[in-house]
């Protein structure tokens, strides 16, 4: 079961490879050269001889640390491990330089690449470093989370945290390749597999009717185990290809592209809320999916028995409805006032008007905001 | 006289403004709208209404701030200013995230805009911050500095410092216009012109033939007060059109862009060496393309006769075309190993071929480089 899908955009195309075992032909596949744009003389997507970067965290490091870099040196490239300590609260301007300064030691050259291996804090930190080091190099996303596989990998958006707020600091930097290797999801905690559950139920809703209702049919689907092979694949695979639909069609998120923030907007002010700490970032979307969608029912846009039917998907994949206990209403609509997503000050919310299609919306009325919060309040 | 010079790039095209007093016209040009890519409906190149970071130096702002902000604010944007210190030293990341909390507290939106006000240095900076906040607003450059008008705010390339070399750490990222009103020119310190200059010399050698005959018809242009209004013009509006012809072919340096850095392969590391202090950037690029040339003479690629004439043109400049007193040529050799243009090891020299074309070549012999480097040591 192997399946490539290609990401085309006018500047620069890439391939997903989504193979079991994959890890160990990362070193190959990237002296080999592949790609939508790209002959078969088309030479590697990295030249042999060259130096790579690797970035990781301790624990991704720990388990598939080993086979990656075998894989890189074998094919004939030198690598230079770093790894950096895992968490949102790690994304920061601090961890750029730790490998802007490997990066110098290193000597990395405009042909020098970075890889990223791990979950989407490495991913999107490793392609932010890549974006700014002689004003951009190579990248390769090898995504080992079930989240980072399906959304952040994907479609170039890197960055780290402002103090003051998330993912305000970065670049758009598309990779030269991303590696899924679904196998490496055997180590991955139950609570950040369920994260990533949340953004495959994402593309259900806004783009992809046939992997909602695959998700109906599923007997369970709340942790890795549970998941057939098949299932898997497909929940991959028809994720992949949405996002690289999406972005294909509107790369600087100059619209389409913003349906990808479905369940985003209440989401985002959750997990700031909270710390970054308390809430991770699939359960804020879950949390953000069920209020958007109490939003599109309340305005006649989304009909109750759809609203009904995502929330068995996000309780058949354990994850929460309600908003965490104790979060205070009012300082939720502060937040949502100065999300990245604000234009002209009022607050966009990506609104589902069937099972597959979605569109954005800047007409939501503040009180109705707050009414289906205020539903959504634990008890 | 008033040019309008416009860069055609795949993405985004924008234009160049060359018009004595235009900055009082700042304002009216971004609201009113215009690009090569746009039509009479096409609307404003940023929203009147919108927020702007206007990002400037202390003598800069002295002299043009309030008139710059009065146009802006005239024409209905929101003017917030910031004042950095000015000097290479400071082009680090502390200043942008100088930057980026100001653009934190102002709630910058994505359809906000920073100006760049001021030399190299801000404009350098300001695009950086800009390519990084949000991931990616709009840029406005307002060169102030002969050097930033026919260099540093045409083509997209901003970033900052590292520690340990120079401009390691930036982004692409093209502004969405250039303003440059050769009136601020009068308050520029000699030296600076000067420096300036050396830039406009290096496009006469590299591509622009009539540039350099110009240059050498002129009694005079070692300070700005010896220079005709017709010549300065012509200075601009080549240089200009020099490297957005360069710039248009080669948006993000693949080939042809390299022969812009001219003189700056041996420049960069005497600038390195110097602290960037001892000797400013059009000094070093001075320096480099007198190295440059010789280099080429003993190569048998280009005539003695150009060699002498681009020697003449440069005296005329007052700028240097030995090294400073006290710089070992061995650290030359080591620095030159560290420049971001070398390739596999190779360092890579632009050549003159004939007076207005040059190329790329990493086939210079070391020991040549150190031959030429001990010629033009100081006695």
């Amino acid at each position: 079961m192997k399946s490539v899908i290609p990401v085309k955009l006018p500047q620069q195309s890439y391939d997903i490879r989504i193979a079991p075992g994959g890890l160990d032909y990362l070193g190959p596949w990237l002296a080999a050269g592949s790609g939508p744009d790209l002959g078969p003389d088309s030479g590697p997507l990295v030249r042999p001889g060259q130096k790579l970067l690797l970035v990781s965290n301790p624990v991704v490091f720990k388990h598939y640390g080993k086979s990656a870099i075998a894989s890189l040196e074998q094919a004939g490239y030198s690598v230079s491990p770093l790894i950096l300590p895992a968490g949102e609260r790690y994304k920061t301007m601090r961890s750029i330089e730790k490998i802007h300064n490997l990066a110098f030691e290193q000597r990395l050259e405009r042909g020098s690449a970075m890889v990223a291996l791990g979950g989407g804090v490495i991913g999107d930190m490793t392609g932010f470093a890549a974006a700014t080091w002689l004003r951009g190099i190579a990248v390769i996303q090898v995504p080992t989370s079930l989240l980072a596989m399906v959304d952040a990998a994907i479609g170039g958006k890197t960055g780290v945290n402002h103090p003051q707020g998330k993912n305000l600091i970065g670049a758009f930097h598309q990779p030269k390749l991303v590696l899924i290797d679904p196998t490496v999801l055997a180590t991955l905690p139950v609570r950040e597999f369920r994260a990533g559950v949340s953004e495959v139920i994402k593309y259900g809703v806004i783009w992809d009717r046939p992997l909602f209702e695959a998700l109906e049919a599923a007997p369970r689907f709340d942790r890795q185990r549970t998941v057939s092979d098949d299932l898997l694949q497909m929940m991959l695979t028809h994720s992949c290809q949405a996002k690289a639909d999406v972005v294909a069609a509107d790369e600087k998120e100059g619209g389409l592209r913003a349906i990808l923030n479905y369940g985003h907007t209440v989401g985002h002010a959750v997990e700031s809320l909270t710390g970054y700490r308390q809430v991770n970032h699939g359960e804020a979307v879950a949390i953000g999916m069920v209020a958007a969608g109490k939003i599109a029912e309340e305005m006649g846009l989304w009909e109750a028995s759809a609203v009904q039917r995502q929330q068995v998907l996000i309780e058949k994949a354990a994850l929460p409805t309600q908003l965490p206990a104790g979060l205070n209403i009012d300082n939720i609509a502060i937040a949502l006032q100065s999300d990245k997503k604000v234009q002209a000050g009022k607050v966009r919310f990506v609104l589902p008007q069937q099972i597959g299609a979605a569109f954005v919306s800047d007409q939501v009325d503040p009180a109705l905001v707050r009414q289906v919060l205020t539903q959504i309040q634990s008890a």
